[in-house]
């Protein structure tokens, strides 16, 4: 193997790939990028046993190709060189069948390589029938819902996100028990199979964190135990969680008796402060009462003192309630909307609490109250 | 103590203090502030025990006074809330002595206080006799020594900066016993005492960054066992190190057998990309080599791979060098200096590195060499 490669699109590539490599993976191979460079360009490869990511760098424009080849190298070592060096092209050639040479005009360094043969056999085909949705809704799912997923691990149905593919219907649940985020989009086509499968949050949001803004279609590529996204010249390979999903369908009550409409930024500050005397931010409970069209939100602990916030609130009817929940849950249902506004629900002091934009019933999310007498 | 006060300034002022504020202080009062309110203004107060800051900020434009008096409140829970408040003024109440009521219009912390008298008497007299320094020179001095000092406890004399004063001459030193520091400027003034004074240099390190960039004199007040720093309205007190701190004066070389003149952000480049192939940054050897008009930088690891870095270089004759030093010390003594380029002495393969700015010889960095054979 032997290539002379623009840096910058190298260093991306192999930005990319280094995602899926693992500081605490026990198969020293998976410590390394594997590439393989033929006419066509250069394909980067990494994985651990969770997720494997390969990018394609097409040869036009971006390399000049000598020898053909295959060759693993240390990941973290080969990212540090290439984003390090100052150059604007870099050359790479394999010596021997393990040695790497990487070098520029006033650089070079020798690293010890691994052949392509110990590196595991990976499948990234695709299959016949992906499913397409567009890269700005699908952002949109993960970073509304991922963070409503469980990170405990003794339940791994919930660390992962619920995806349901009925017709031209995606629906999407995350929960950890205690909460509920609920997306539903309309794909724009009618899938012909129908989906009820489980990904990894962590992988969704490490997925969308390396793939641009442009306005692209994500390819869903779905298997049994797997799924595939095809983005661009990008692979994201992850595994997907054994087990059923919870039925969430009867968890959102379909009347209320108060709808509060507030401005989402200041319920977000009014829940911060009144959660600051805590010394456990994660439990931090906090009391919200209607009175009139006033809103307060209240919360104390016998060995730091006490707080009281209001603020004005728009109410659809006369009723008043009071009801208590952890101010952490509610803060990141607020903040997982990309309007100003929420409309928020109640049914009852121990009845699930509602958060809907207003306008856009795309998105729900449901806290649940927390008894505190 | 009853008072309204501009929020901006009570937060700047709290923030301030707050730096003395220790997490696993063993003294409970002091996780608190000390509030001390006069006619004249409000004196905030923290330690632990260590260092003690304390800000005063005056009466006039700044707030509104209505009773005097004194109470200590939880330093954490404060200064969330002072920052968290979106009001431009905050009121602050004592009731019973040991209430601490905090409002504004829309928002109510009730605060459990302790008692002023549990508060240890802490004295921040200041001397008869300062000493002056410019703020941006006491920063000079601090920036470029202070990370020459040991971390390691069991040479506490170390872990400080040794501050000599005679008459106008002010000499600071630093050192793990690897590498050192040394910074010597001149005084506005010919200080009558003379001093040999080690101060932490973490505290000294803590001190410049919470200090403005103004143009005014710092003021140092030297005692037996601590050094109180006086900056405006702000008192910095900390304790000094016993112990004799070592003698360096005969550490530099008075001669050389070659100087190479460098860019300094060329070099550092260079050393930092010849220490990419290591497990372990703190103690990664390279190798620096001179040839005719060319400086090479190498390295190797058995397991990893090895790099040869080179770059042009100014020398005074026609000598060479080969040797071999840690990557972390060089490139932090490099980083120390303001200006683009620096000159290296060589005196011998197993004897001191020099560095100086050219033009500038108030600032001296010294690294020892790593034999390798």
């Amino acid at each position: 193997m032997k290539l002379k490669i623009k840096k910058e699109i190298l260093a991306e590539g192999l930005n990319k790939v280094s995602k899926a490599l693992s500081s605490k993976n026990l198969v020293p191979v998976l410590a390394g990028i594997k590439f393989d460079l033929t006419k066509d360009g250069l394909t980067l490869t990494a994985s651990d046993n969770d997720i494997t990511i390969q990018t394609f760098i097409p040869a036009l424009g971006n390399m000049d190709i000598e020898t053909e080849g295959s060759i693993i190298i240390q990941g973290k070592y080969v990212l540090d060189i290439v984003r390090k060096l100052p150059d604007e092209f870099i050359n790479i050639e394999v010596i021997d069948d393990l040695k790497i040479l990487i070098y520029t005009e006033n650089s070079e360094f020798n690293l010890n390589g691994i052949n392509k043969s110990e590196y595991p056999a990976i499948n990234l085909d695709l299959s016949k029938k992906p499913v397409y949705i567009s890269n700005e809704i699908f952002k949109a799912i993960v970073n509304e819902t991922a963070f409503a997923s469980s990170t405990d691990e003794s339940r791994p149905v919930l660390t992962g996100i619920n995806f349901k593919i009925n017709g031209a219907q995606l629906e999407c649940n995350s929960t950890d028990s205690y909460r509920l985020a609920r997306k539903i989009v309309t794909l724009n086509q009618e899938v012909e199979e129908s989906y009820n499968i489980v990904i990894p949050s962590k992988n969704l949001v490490e997925f969308i964190r390396i793939i641009d803004d442009s306005e692209e279609n994500i390819e869903l590529h779905i298997f049994n135990n797997k799924i595939l996204f095809k983005y661009q010249n990008l692979l994201f390979q992850s595994r997907l969680i054994n087990g059923t999903y919870p039925n969430t369908a009867n968890l959102l009550p379909t009347e209320s008796f108060l709808k509060i409409t507030v401005g989402i930024s200041d319920l977000y500050s009014v829940i911060d402060r009144a959660s600051i005397l805590t010394s456990d931010k994660e439990k931090n409970v906090v009391t919200l009462e209607t009175k009139e069209n006033l809103l307060y939100i209240k919360s104390s602990s016998a060995e730091i003192g006490r707080v009281e916030e209001k603020m004005s609130v728009v109410k659809d009817n006369d009723e008043n309630i009071k009801i208590s929940f952890v101010a952490k849950y509610m803060m990141e249902a607020l903040r997982s909307f990309p309007q100003n506004e929420v409309e928020i629900s109640f049914v009852g002091e121990i009845k699930p609490i509602i958060l809907k934009s207003v306008g856009d019933d795309s998105l729900t999310q449901l806290v649940l109250p927390i008894r505190t007498y």
